[in-house]
């Protein structure tokens, strides 16, 4: 049971959301200017993925799951494909500049001071930009906000991973600014 | 040196906001809505001394000198003031109320299962609202991502304390959503 009373029986952070209208708009411009926009050299796939794993290192079950299902859809992974990438995304079969942004993210999870100027400079190696790294950065930040304000006031998630995997198309389709009462 | 070229010379989260206006607008949206709306029991100031508290424990030095000297502003503390709060709250001059709520923050900081259903109801004890506890456990991630924001890309800040201190009145004056050019 959440901390205080939502009002509404929605999970994660969907709930947190119908009881704060005010909070919402923003962080759903957030999400949808992150994660969506579409002038980005990283594609949709590869930024639900950095989101997936900074809540994987946050064990944020809601969170991994719902942007996990995200990333596996636009990627074309199935989900023990991307749980896979989460455990150890240095084997994984993705690119050498996805694992160096990965790098990157795991460190701002620690803290921002983590990231290393050595991890910044593999990731210009790999031919990442500023904007992407840039991004990265953000995103990773953004996601140990969305992790602990979700964990925070221990809000329920459904415990079947395929109703997250159901329902990412959908999601893929109707963003982020109009997902949550769906 | 940043990690990335802002072109421009504006220190900590202003540089990244002028870099970056398509996710400046949700960002000083979401501090605006946080940190000053009217429809809100919990002060201004209130409000600035959990974000500075929590910039304090993520170790950021211009979320906490920024937010810290609003703070003061608001609440009519000087800069050693609140650097006793940050250092130890609990044996400083500010409600009850106010001590469990920054608990709570400290616990988000930490992570949000970090948070126990004790730290809750020792909040509402001292009749903190289900919205106070909401908006403390927002505030505090929010800073979790700002403070990864600003350290994570190696921004700069002016060292001086009383930099900050003489801004404050202005920047209560203009808001977030207008400050960042200023």
């Amino acid at each position: 049971m959440a901390h205080i009373n939502l009002e509404n029986e929605l999970p994660g952070i969907r709930g947190l959301m119908a009881y704060s209208p005010k909070t919402e708009a923003p962080l759903n411009a957030l999400a949808e200017v992150l994660l969506r926009d579409d002038d980005n050299t990283l594609t949709r796939g590869d930024r639900e993925l950095i989101g997936a794993y900074v809540s994987y290192l946050n064990d944020c079950f809601f969170c991994q799951n719902v942007h996990g299902a995200l990333a596996g859809h636009y990627l074309g992974c199935n989900i023990h494909e991307i749980d896979a990438i989460k455990s150890d995304f240095t084997s994984a079969a993705i690119t050498p500049k996805m694992k160096a942004l990965l790098a990157i993210a795991a460190s701002v999870q620690k803290g921002g001071k983590a990231v290393t100027e050595e991890q910044v400079a593999a990731a210009r190696a790999e031919n990442a930009t500023d904007k992407e790294i840039h991004d990265t950065v953000l995103i990773a930040a953004a996601f140990c906000m969305f992790n602990r304000y979700v964990d925070g006031l221990a809000t329920w998630a459904p415990q079947d991973r395929q109703f997250y995997v159901n329902r990412a198309p959908q999601r893929a389709l109707d963003g982020y600014q109009s997902s949550i009462y769906k």
